[in-house]
């Protein structure tokens, strides 16, 4: 993207404005382009330093000696309850994820609430009671928050921005990028539920078989991963924007390209058929208890295999590969043999998803 | 407080619903005796442990053997800017504070933004700005960060929430549980400053002489505390609820009675005045860059002569102490000679002051 535009006037150029857009959209909150864009053109420049340069979910920091991995989101899903989960869950387990995908072993959290007066208190009493679960169950505690309480018609009933802290214990780098042509493109189960499951809540869709958030906290899974091998060159999870998205965001960051099979990803039948009704591509559609992997070669099959035995990976496999052409490209080959350039979301498919 | 109410038969006693309230009002997130109830009642059995337990500003974990303070404040100030400040700029010394009122180094600050469709994008980078250059003055780096957008009427511009990381380099136990009867308690300077600035833009006030918040990063005049005495033994800053909250905060976390002198509390004229029109006591009103600090009384002096010689601290003074007598109760000795509970603040005051 040119960073100048032209004026009319010979030899002279206009940096562009900040961001192309007077005000801010739906779409900056994508998790796609106009959210990259956002990024880049505004937060980058203001607040650059080696640790945000990398734009991961989490920034690995040294801390005395100990390297410590810090992330932060807002959760803004509507509705709050959906089949699968609520705005607690989700924001308990999005944070042990963005820890977990540097290789962090997650261990505390910080939540800060915002509440919307007239909010019923036995709706948050349901998310707090169900963040205590999430944490219990991913092992974390959350040690630290806050709460403010905005009117009537300026907030939405709740906000939740949960702050993760963890320790990368092994010396490895799990990072955007470190993956290398050659390495292997893992997935570790079928893509769409969690967007799927918001949306059709949120319209009051009915599809034939129950379609449930996948929701959930993927630190074992890592590890299990880890103790097989310390080939692992890339994790992310694919929430925002998908798995089209996130294949995108890593090849550009790594320099390589990436080649993956549409046969090869597994859709359940229900989300397929919701999704050939909306109108959307699975591919775009955000997850939340699935993860990305950029695996050197040989190791690949060694960590499937691990992933394979462990609750949240039963379905993992290789999906395709990192190569040297087309560098920060993302091609999927069809069903039919046909290559097509996979890009990253544009604009916006579903908003507050997460 | 009673945790049960009778229930008119004999001998059975019903426990309290979570929060005496069904629905959230303003008045929970006014810092005052709502949020601390909702935290009680709701937060802290959910989350119950070690570090969550004192309830201070920030938490204090042992990561490998290193002590690091994490703390997290959402910002919902309204209006976005104000005499002094704005809310980018309040976000950041915000958090910085927090850290280092457990006697923390500040180093990281990851930030989330969630916006409202339809902000000026001018405006949000006028606030990144601010907060660039905040994070400059106050040595910290914004190293991870998020941001979502909900629809137009489901938010209020922009709220931001800062989690700050910091190392506690010292070996001092700083907490709201370290007072001790004869402690001292020392004000860094003068109170009301910034709840009356935002009230009088909010407002559109006019008042006699500027009257402009106070937000400040405090930590470097921490550091000089802590280089005059290891003596410190409790630090917080007064911003929702202001002094009066504080001190019962401190008072009961430590067990000790305070009494302090009206007449030693630095209010400018202004503000004084502000206050008397508004018919508000400057004692509840938020402070964003001023201190509290409990100190054994033999270090005391030598802790004033260090903040004084601090620009942030020029008006430092001893205004009372911590007594055995009354535990929990903070006293006020009026200027004419009386005494007076200072009780927590009840209600809301003035909502969206930070």
């Amino acid at each position: 993207m040119s960073e100048h535009k032209a004026t009319g006037w010979p030899g002279i150029v206009c940096p562009t404005p900040l961001v192309d857009q007077l005000h801010i959209t739906l779409a900056h909150g994508s998790g796609g382009q106009l959210t990259a864009d956002l990024v880049r053109k505004l937060f980058l420049p203001a607040f650059n330093n080696e640790y945000l340069a990398p734009l991961g979910d989490q920034a690995v920091l040294p801390l005395s000696g100990v390297r410590v991995a810090l992330t932060t989101d807002a959760f803004v899903v509507t509705p709050l309850f959906f089949p699968g989960g609520d705005i607690g869950k989700l924001a308990i387990n999005g944070t042990v994820n963005d820890l977990a995908m540097s290789g962090a072993r997650p261990l505390f959290i910080a939540a800060a609430f915002i509440l919307e007066e007239g909010l019923a208190v036995d709706e948050l009493s349901r998310i707090v009671e169900s963040m205590r679960q999430a944490a219990c169950e991913a092992g974390v505690q959350v040690v630290t928050g806050d709460t403010k309480v905005v009117e009537r018609g300026k907030g939405d009933k709740v906000f939740i921005t949960t702050t993760g802290l963890g320790v990368v214990d092994k010396p490895v780098v799990i990072a955007a990028d470190q993956a290398r042509p050659g390495d292997k493109v893992i997935l570790s189960g079928t893509i769409g539920d969690h967007g799927i499951a918001i949306l059709s809540q949120r319209e009051n869709l009915q599809f034939e078989g129950a379609i449930t958030s996948d929701t959930a906290a993927l630190y074992t899974l890592v590890a299990a991963m880890l103790e097989a091998s310390d080939q692992i060159h890339c994790l992310r999870d694919p929430t925002r924007g998908g798995v089209a998205t996130t294949l995108n965001e890593l090849a550009v960051a790594s320099g390589v390209g990436v080649e993956i099979d549409e046969q090869r990803i597994p859709v359940k039948e229900s989300v397929k058929g919701a999704c050939e009704i909306l109108g959307l591509d699975p591919l775009y559609v955000a997850n939340e208890g699935k993860l990305i992997a950029l695996v050197a070669a040989d190791a690949a099959e060694a960590v499937v295999g691990a992933m394979r035995r462990h609750p949240l990976g039963r379905e993992a496999r290789i999906i395709g590969e990192a190569v040297a052409q087309h560098p920060g490209v993302v091609v999927l080959r069809t069903a039919v043999g046909g290559k097509r350039v996979l890009d990253v979301l544009r604009g916006e498919q579903l908003p507050r998803i997460c």
